[in-house]
Parts: structure tokens; C-alpha cells; sequence
């Protein structure tokens, strides 16, 4: 008998609404498993939790992470608005979010661009673009670079305010999260597409010097040197060329949110956020307060990050791939909730029914 | 008679051949106007300054840069390889553009995304995403941020290797580029996007005040916060929502790379780099080693720098509209060069017939 604990972040917005669905599937997968089962404890994190408890993330979450096998996270944040309401630094992702990747040292952000032909319609892009599907894998360093670097503000000798913050990285960073790229690869078509900007950043130089020693020990992976701006161009012209991409932490903010434009939602971005202990799991948006509490957003990159956790943490790699296939027929029926249907003929659904009907598919 | 001084800055790789076809519109607007004259002074710039005089922004085309009113620069920039044949300092980018930019202090820069319906077709975006098509402008800082900040790499006390490199900003900086972004953004449509990062960066955080204080003198300007990565998202799902964005350097050469993908091309993006005392125009993509050479480059993005330059430097505002309709038309006309014909069915004609034909229809 294995038994798994899961430390179950809900979060803001949609947060509590998606992640319903991601425990109505944990336990479908737990009765077909009669040899594991998955201990579930709920915890307070993002805004939810500072209103609560004055902290973001609050001692006691801590604790239920740290005692939990893997971790599985919905969305947090607010509105523009409210967020001013909120100490800048009890803001849910400099108080809950970017302390908890640290503290787990979670530095290998695994961000699937998937989109299978049959669902080419929910991206922008045109057809002939997407060919017969989209499968690239974008692996952002996740705490390292201008996210952890030291950050000053102030006001000089004449009255003007300034900042300055510090993009750090050192070899041993870089080195482990090219690694796991290389891995990665390796698994898949040997080709490693390295995302940088060198001909302005010293970090990249050094970043470069990296991949050419690691890429030593992968004599059967190519690498592929592409400028960050350059990279944004084609994963717009043509995604199809891409298959792993590495990249800082920045760069990859910004490009994974670009693969989830090519998806035609985030809502179709699931990720893994991978620590040498620890990992935790979490779809790719932001909590969406706009259409929170209406019982409409899509679980899919919830019920996707279950379905990596799974895979990643537990071992469980064809339940895994059951998931994923039971999300894909829900969407290959014609259903669909109604913040990913934008106008199409389909049949709607709201957020519950999808978690439903992926159960049913398993 | 207006006498105009113009530094000819060709460059490397396609530079050359596209920057021939700027001259020849040049003269063509020189004929039509009996009251203007353009002196046009040629100089090195780039790699190919480096390997004629070992430096690749050398004392004398500083000085024809000094002594003109603008500057008209082409690409720069060689392949990976031939690049690491150069020091890192003297390579085109660290020795050549940012030296200018610094030196000129060319802080604002403008890229317009500009794809009228009838060109849809180079778009990878669908018919039903561009409309009626696509007209935005990316405003960008172009002198500040991690670009020309402190950079430091060195070797630990434990024989690591590290880097530290600064983003730089103060409230002057800022200003200066949101105040031109409002005042472009009240010529338009009145909406101002402001793509920030706060959720994370310090640097952001005074950014945004400054945006709220700016704005208090513009009260007719409505703004809109946007993460960066969300940007990112809303570019390719949904372009048309955009009318002027403002945002720091490294997030608008990302972005503004964005906005060539969905162009279809880099090769459709014109740009200005607009000082207090002097601005300089050039093409937003890259030297294109692979297809230098060939006359198959389309200088659309040269000619359209021709016509920013004439607007925004010259005041000629009429000759620049009948430059741009001038090169729309060859397109409508079914006419394209191979780097952007991609296997569609049109007419090809080589880079210095498109600018006969420009200089044509004018
Ligand atoms: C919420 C924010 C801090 C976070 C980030 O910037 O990493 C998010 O955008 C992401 O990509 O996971
Ligand atoms: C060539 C490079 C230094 C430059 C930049 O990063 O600014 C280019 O990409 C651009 O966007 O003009």
C-alpha cells in the first residue's frame, strides 16, 4: 500500500472552484488504484490566506507542506485593485508564491505546450501553422535571476527616486536546471532548443558556457542557440520547430505565457515546479477574479497538473496519461465551459460537469 | 531649401542590399521636393567596421553621426559562429548599438505592428483574430534597465562561477518614456497599455507609480496595467485590443519581437530610436546571414524606417504616408520577395525591384 500526501493549496479566484475538480479526480483515481491512497490536506495560501491569518502563506500551510509527499496548487491573486489593499510584500506572490518555490527550492518549471490537431481550433493560429499539433516543452529555471536577486529602492542625493535589482545567477544554478533540459531532450527528440540573450546579457554568456559543458556529457542531443526576441517571433511563426526549450526564469514568465497564447488559453497550461525533495504542481493562470464563484472556468490545467504530479511525483505515469486522455475526449466531443468557448459552436458546460465527465471518461 | 545631413549606417549581412534600396527612395523624395536636399554620408558600422578598423563604431563614423541630423542605420550582427571570432566587447551589439544608443541617448523607441487586412495573409494568426487588421505601436525604453546596467561576473571563494548584472531605473528615465507614451496614446486612440511586472519586480513597482503620476496630466488618457506575461498571452490570442504600449527595455525587445511574429515577419517592422537632440531609424529584425547576399531580403522595414525618419525627424509627414502606401500597394499587387513569399502564390521580385517599384508608385 503506498500512501501519498497531498498538501492542497486552493488559493484565490477560481483557485477553490478548479481545484474541487482536481480532488473529485484524485479520489476517482484512488478507487481504481486499490494499492494507493492519497491523504489530502487542505491548507490557506495567497490572499485567502492574509485575510484569514495576516500571512500569505501562514505557519500552519507551511508545516502541511513540508510533512507532504507532493504539493498541489490552485491559483492565487487578485484584481488590480484589491491587491493594493495588500502590503506589497504580503502580496500573494511575493508573500505566498515566490517564498514557498524557494523554501522547496523548486528550480525546474516544467510548462507543456500540448495541442493535439484535433483541438488546433482553440488556438489563434492558423491551421497550416499548426500542422498537426503543437507539442513543445518549455523548462523555465524557476529561483534563480531577477526573481530572487537583491532589490534596492531608494532616493539619491538629488531627490530622485531609483531601483535597482539584481539579475544573479551562478554555475551551479545554471548547471542543474540545463541538466534537466538535457534529460528532458534526451526522453524526447534529442533537440534542445537553448533560449538566451547574449549579445546583451553577461548572464547569458555565462549561461552559454554552461550549456556547452553540459552538452558535452549529450553527444546525441543538438543544441539549438536562439535569441529570446528571436524565440518570440517563431513560436509565434512556426511553434512546430520547437520540441524542449530551456530558458531563465524570466524569459520563460514570459515565453510559457506566450505558449499559452498559442494554446489560445493558459487555461490549457498545466505545470510542474520541480525541487530536489519536493515538487509542486499548478496550472499556469492566474486566478482569474473576473469570472470567479460562476462555476465557469475550465479545470483542464488543474485536472493537467494532477494528472504531472502523478506522473512526476508518484510514478504513476499511465494514469497519468489516462487523464490527459480523458480531458482530450471531453474536448473531442464538443464540450466545452464557457470561458474557452468564445463564441464557437459547442456544447457548453460549466467547471463541475468537466470534472464529471473526465471521471466518467476514466 | 532644407538641408538634411543623414548618416548611412548599412551594417552587416543583408544591411548593405536593403540600405540601397532606402538611398534610391531617398533620392526619388529629393527629386519630388525642390526645397529639400539630402546629403547622404556612408560609414562603417558593425562587424564589418570591426574587421576594417578593429572597432565596430569606430572615431570617424562617430563623427558623421555627430555631424548629421539623422541617422539611418541598417542590420548589424553575424552568425553564431562568426561571431565568436570577435571579442565579446567589440561584438556588434556591445561595440556598435548600444554605444549609439547610449551616445545619443536614443531613449524612445517606437515599433509600429501595422498589418492592414489585405496583407493579413503573411500573418500566422487567423483571419478571425487580425479583422480588420492590426495597428498598434510598442513604445519602449530603450536606454535603461538591465541593458546598461552595473554587470559583474566572476569566480567565487568556492571556485564558482557567478554574474550579477543590474536593472537600472530612476524616476527620470521613467518619466521621459511615459510622458512620450501618453502623448502618443492622446494622438491615437486615448488608450495607453502599461505592460509591468510589479507582481515580482521592485523595478516595475516605481514604474507604475510614475505611470499614475504622469497620468494625473492626462486625464483624458485611459490606461490599462497588463502583466508582462499576460502580454504576452493577449499579443497572439488577441492583438487588436492593443493601440499604444509602453514598457521597459528588455520586455519591449521581447514583446516588440512578438509583434514581428504576428506580422509574419520581423521584416515588416520599421523602427525609430528617438533622442532629445538626434534619432536614429532602422529595421527591427536582424543582419540575416543566411540570406545575404542573395537580393531576395524584403527592405520593407528599411524603407519603412526611410518614412519614420522622414515623419518624425524631417517633418515630412505627407512624403512618409506616400511611402507606406507606395509599399503597401506592391504587396496588394501581388508582388513579394522570396524571404517572405513562404510558398504563397504571388509574383517574386528581387530586393531591388521592390524598390523600384516603391519608387514607382510614389
Ligand atoms: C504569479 C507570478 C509571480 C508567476 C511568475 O512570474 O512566475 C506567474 O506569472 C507564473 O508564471 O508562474
Ligand atoms: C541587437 C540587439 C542588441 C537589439 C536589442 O536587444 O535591443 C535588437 O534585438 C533590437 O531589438 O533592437
Amino acid at each position: 500500500m503506498k500512501q501519498y500526501k497531498i498538501a492542497l493549496l486552493a488559493g484565490d479566484g477560481i483557485g477553490p472552484e478548479i481545484m474541487n475538480e482536481a480532488i473529485k479526480v484524485l479520489k476517482a483515481v484512488e478507487k481504481r488504484h486499490a494499492d494507493v491512497s492519497f491523504d489530502l490536506q487542505e491548507a490557506l495560501f495567497g490572499a485567502a490566506a492574509y485575510f484569514e491569518t495576516g500571512k500569505a502563506f501562514p505557519e500552519k500551510t507551511i508545516k502541511i507542506c513540508d510533512e507532504a509527499d507532493a504539493i498541489l496548487k490552485g491559483t492565487i491573486g487578485l484584481s488590480h485593485e484589491q491587491s493594493q489593499k495588500i502590503p506589497v510584500d504580503e502580496q500573494p506572490e511575493r508573500g505566498a508564491l515566490l517564498p514557498m518555490r524557494r523554501r522547496y527550492n523548486t528550480f525546474a518549471n516544467f510548462r507543456p505546450v500540448y495541442l493535439p490537431k484535433e483541438l488546433s481550433f482553440f488556438s489563434p493560429l492558423k491551421e497550416e501553422v499548426i500542422g498537426d499539433g503543437v507539442d513543445f516543452m518549455i523548462i523555465r529555471e524557476l529561483v534563480g535571476g531577477l526573481y530572487f536577486g537583491e532589490k534596492k529602492t531608494g532616493v539619491d542625493a538629488n531627490g530622485k527616486r531609483y531601483v535597482k535589482e539584481l539579475l544573479e545567477y551562478d554555475e551551479e544554478q545554471i548547471r542543474a536546471i540545463v541538466q534537466v533540459a538535457f534529460n528532458t531532450a534526451r526522453s524526447r527528440k534529442k533537440v534542445l532548443h537553448n533560449i538566451h540573450k547574449s549579445n546583451v546579457l553577461k548572464s547569458s554568456v555565462l549561461w552559454n558556457e554552461i550549456v556547452g559543458e553540459v552538452g558535452q556529457d549529450y553527444p546525441d542531443v543538438e543544441v539549438k542557440h536562439i535569441l529570446v526576441d528571436a524565440a518570440a517571433t517563431y513560436l509565434c511563426l512556426d511553434p512546430k520547430q520547437f520540441d524542449v526549450m530551456v530558458m531563465e526564469n524570466m524569459f520563460g514568465d514570459i515565453l510559457s505565457d506566450l505558449g499559452g497564447g498559442i494554446l489560445g488559453s493558459l487555461g490549457l497550461m498545466p505545470s510542474a515546479c520541480v525541487g530536489p525533495e519536493k515538487s509542486y504542481y499548478e496550472p499556469s493562470h492566474g486566478s482569474a477574479p473576473d469570472i470567479a464563484g460562476q462555476n465557469i472556468a475550465n479545470p483542464y490545467s488543474m485536472i493537467g497538473s494532477v494528472a504531472l504530479m502523478l506522473d512526476m511525483s508518484f510514478g504513476m505515469k499511465q494514469e497519468a496519461n489516462n487523464l490527459w486522455q480523458a480531458m482530450q475526449s471531453v474536448f473531442a466531443k464538443g464540450y466545452c465551459t464557457p470561458d474557452l468557448a468564445k463564441g464557437r459552436d459547442v456544447k457548453l458546460i460549466k467547471t463541475d460537469e468537466f470534472g464529471d465527465m473526465v471521471v466518467l471518461e476514466l
